[in-house]
């Protein structure tokens, strides 16, 4: 039996009810009044009609309103379906379905969305903006969970082009919390900073991290490097997390030496060059880089303090909880520097997808990246799993793209790759082979609209007579990359 | 089920490997060394016999041979039956008997025992001092454990006179270091002084501390408050474990400011007085008073850092993973201010004793002691249970030492209270009702020498001619102790 702690909040609320939690804008609240402003919310909730269990879909920016309502559902014990608010209404209606959401908080941002959700599915929506407008029922509070009931849905692609709903549980939110403060301690004035998106588990563990070590968050609604250095000074923010573009544009800007309280930038979500991290050193700015993902629950592999020079470049060691494996095809332990998938395991790992069996293997999850480990263990991440193109910190999995374009009418067959970009990192392009078919590069860009969102859509299609494939079938990706290298004018 | 981690000894010295992990008189190991020596001797173990899941007695002081030892246990997955050493031979036989411990660890200063030992039990003798005159076998590790696993034994006696061996498992002593990180914090350099018994869960628990947070322990083969001030400049100090005698002396002689790097002092063992807590503050020492017990693996109600001075006295508030509860006579929970029995419930509790029957109700320990919270949720220790008596930070039983009083020929009835004591706090005496018979108190005081540890044996013997008892016969002790409060020429 997994083991049965305090409900966070509330237990936080009670130990260190005085101690700061959030800063938003104008706002501030302790950890008393977060927990009885949530408590207040879950009671309004509970009045709309979720009860402990229902699976209730988020759609919605980062702001108070949002936390407030987020930690709502852990007073209840409803599950948050975070969904991405950059997708279209389609793919939106896939994952609201496929957890079986009956509800959708969302706000007046979304309004259009959220019309068109409630027109395809059977779907009770409740606007942020008119919570006092609605009734108060006292909330059935769950005072006490176990570690693993499930906390939150969020949606990752992988192989199949179909995205999959991983659970996280309570206790792989505790798990991913413990194991940062292992790595990286916990001090009592840390305070977090928190610019990057509420329904990614970046933005989400935050509030987890805060709730567990009673830790202030200075919440952003979106990323500007000018506001956060600004804040940097103003709420002696200590702890960033970052994903590529953020940190260039943060190091980009900085000119004042960091303050001796910030302790670091967490730099996670995708590959980071060497040049900037080199460039952050030299501003001495503190970064751990770490690798992990959504069905990590955040970080599970980063770069201790004491390694952060002399293994630039390097993700690190696993958590203190988790442990690391190179594999082969046969799913045999490879040796130290030799090149195999990545495969973690540890308390902080999903144990599964909403309506999939079982993904572990013997309790493994195996990534589907590609690393190796060097002779003292620390991890280099070589390539993303499904050749997974990461634009801005979002995730762009190729064959999510590929289903969509070959679902069209006119197109035979697709093949997608990321190719490098400055300001995003990547971004993705298609190749594209036609049936007898006068489809314009234009026509199916605008086709791509209505399904998946503006990040994922090929920046350029190239038509192809077919794609190249090896002879299992699968899309040789790297023979179109060598081809986009090969175009000494390329440029997007 | 429970979680499966990383081995800690092994994961910690293959995160951090070149930090340092001990310091004992001249030697100083790294957490790499650290662990290939304790490998080392898991070896040798292993060649003398001992093998997973078997218990093994330590009878052994403080030093780095020990240490190593208890570390090569949780290397073979062995469980540790540590034996307080003032105890006397006969209850050491019982002790290890009841766990049905084949190997005895021990050193060449506890021989007469370790022979007395082997003579009345079937147990193979090692002695530290004798290690590499012994064989070596490759040893099995166990690279993973669970954390439901036993890892240590301590005996603890109850309102039964009987002492009873309560099961720590690694999840036990990974929740309870946890629990601390989470309300103390956990800082970069950190290092842990350790005077106090490894045989006890106060000394055992920087053993865990130390290799789950990658932290340094000063470890003292016995308290000396001189050379605990000397080390605290030295080796930079920053959190000391003491007993209530401990920092009485620690605080008598300090006179320079305590250095800004020191943290806290964890005090727990037993209640501690105002006037000593104040002094401490004055002294700018600070303190963080805590409760807890063998069953609870160390602390399990701590007073933060921001109500150590509004709320001296009180024990604190319960450690983030745990929960506290006030219950009367039938188990309901009472409210704030109303006195009752302290319960406490969270996954650093013991799940149980060595051959005895589950003694949770409902996952909660009942403690036996007596106390209240007010109405900001504060724990107020007022009664140690089963009138506990702590002399120098030691528990005695009062229980045990009547069955030891009671079993002599001519004696018909005793009754144990500790009376206030200024070296050791309190110290126990007897009230005996004697048959016809000619005993004198030097002789019952005699009589209890090979029954009894130091520290249990009364220090003086009041003849009655009856024990006073309530009306189910329990014993009336607070009617003794209001006597010898009467006694105004009564001094020890």
């Amino acid at each position: 039996m997994t083991e049965i702690l305090p409900n966070f909040l509330k237990n936080r609320a009670s130990l260190t009810p005085d101690r700061e939690a959030i800063v938003y804008k104008n706002e501030r609240l302790t950890f008393k009044e977060l927990y009885e402003r949530a408590y207040h919310y879950a009671g309004i909730l509970t009045a709309f009609g979720i009860k402990d269990k229902d699976y209730v879909g988020f759609l919605v920016k980062n702001d108070l309103e949002t936390v407030l309502h987020l930690y709502a559902m852990q007073i209840i014990g409803a599950k948050a379906v975070l969904l991405n608010n950059r997708l279209t209404v389609k793919e939106m209606a896939y994952q609201l379905s496929d957890a079986n959401a009956s509800y959708l908080i969302t706000e007046e941002n979304f309004q259009e969305q959220a019309i068109q959700l409630e027109e395809e599915l059977v779907i009770s929506i409740f606007y942020k903006e008119k919570l006092e407008d609605n009734p108060y029922i006292e909330p059935i509070e769950k005072r006490q969970l176990h570690l693993d009931d499930t906390c939150t849905i969020m949606y990752t692609s992988g192989t199949t082009g179909l995205p999959k709903g991983v659970i996280q549980s309570y206790g792989n939110h505790w798990w991913s919390a413990v194991g940062n403060t292992l790595n990286a301690g916990l001090y009592e004035k840390d305070t977090w900073l928190c610019a990057v998106p509420l329904f990614h588990i970046s933005g989400y563990s935050i509030l987890m991290r805060s709730i567990i070590y009673g830790m202030k968050i200075v919440l952003h609604d979106s990323f500007d490097e000018k506001k956060v250095l600004a804040d940097l000074w103003k709420e002696k923010v200590t702890i960033i997390s970052v994903v590529t573009t953020m940190l260039q544009r943060i190091e980009h800007v900085a000119s004042d030496r960091f303050p001796d309280y910030f302790r670091y930038m967490l730099l996670g979500g995708g590959p980071a060059t060497i040049d900037l991290l080199t460039r952050c050193m030299k501003k001495e700015i503190p970064v751990y880089y770490s690798y992990g993902m959504t069905e990590t629950s955040s970080q599970i592999v980063t770069l201790s303090p004491e390694d952060s020079i002399r293994k630039i470049g390097s993700a690190g060691k696993p958590l203190f909880p988790a442990q690391l494996k190179i594999v082969n095809h046969s799913g045999e332990t490879l040796e130290p520097n030799e090149v195999g998938e990545i495969t973690v395991c540890g308390p902080n790992v999903s144990k599964g997808y909403l309506n999939k069996d079982n993904h572990l293997k013997d309790g493994w999850f195996f990534t589907g990246d590609i690393g190796y480990t060097d002779s003292e263990g620390f991890l280099y991440v070589l390539d993303r799993r499904s050749d997974l193109i990461i634009s801005g910190g979002e995730n762009v999995y190729p064959a999510e793209v590929e289903a969509v374009l070959t679902d069209m009418e006119g197109i035979r067959e697709a093949a997608v790759i990321g190719i490098p970009n400055n300001k995003w990192g990547q971004v993705p392009i298609a190749f594209v082979a036609k049936e007898k078919s006068m489809l314009t590069e234009q026509q199916i860009i605008n086709n791509c609209e209505n399904s998946l969102a503006k990040y994922k859509i090929p920046k350029r299609i190239f038509f192809v007579t077919e794609v190249p494939r090896n002879a299992s079938g699968k899309i040789v990706r790297r023979e179109l990359r060598k081809w986009v290298e090969e175009q000494a004018d390329f440029s997007l």
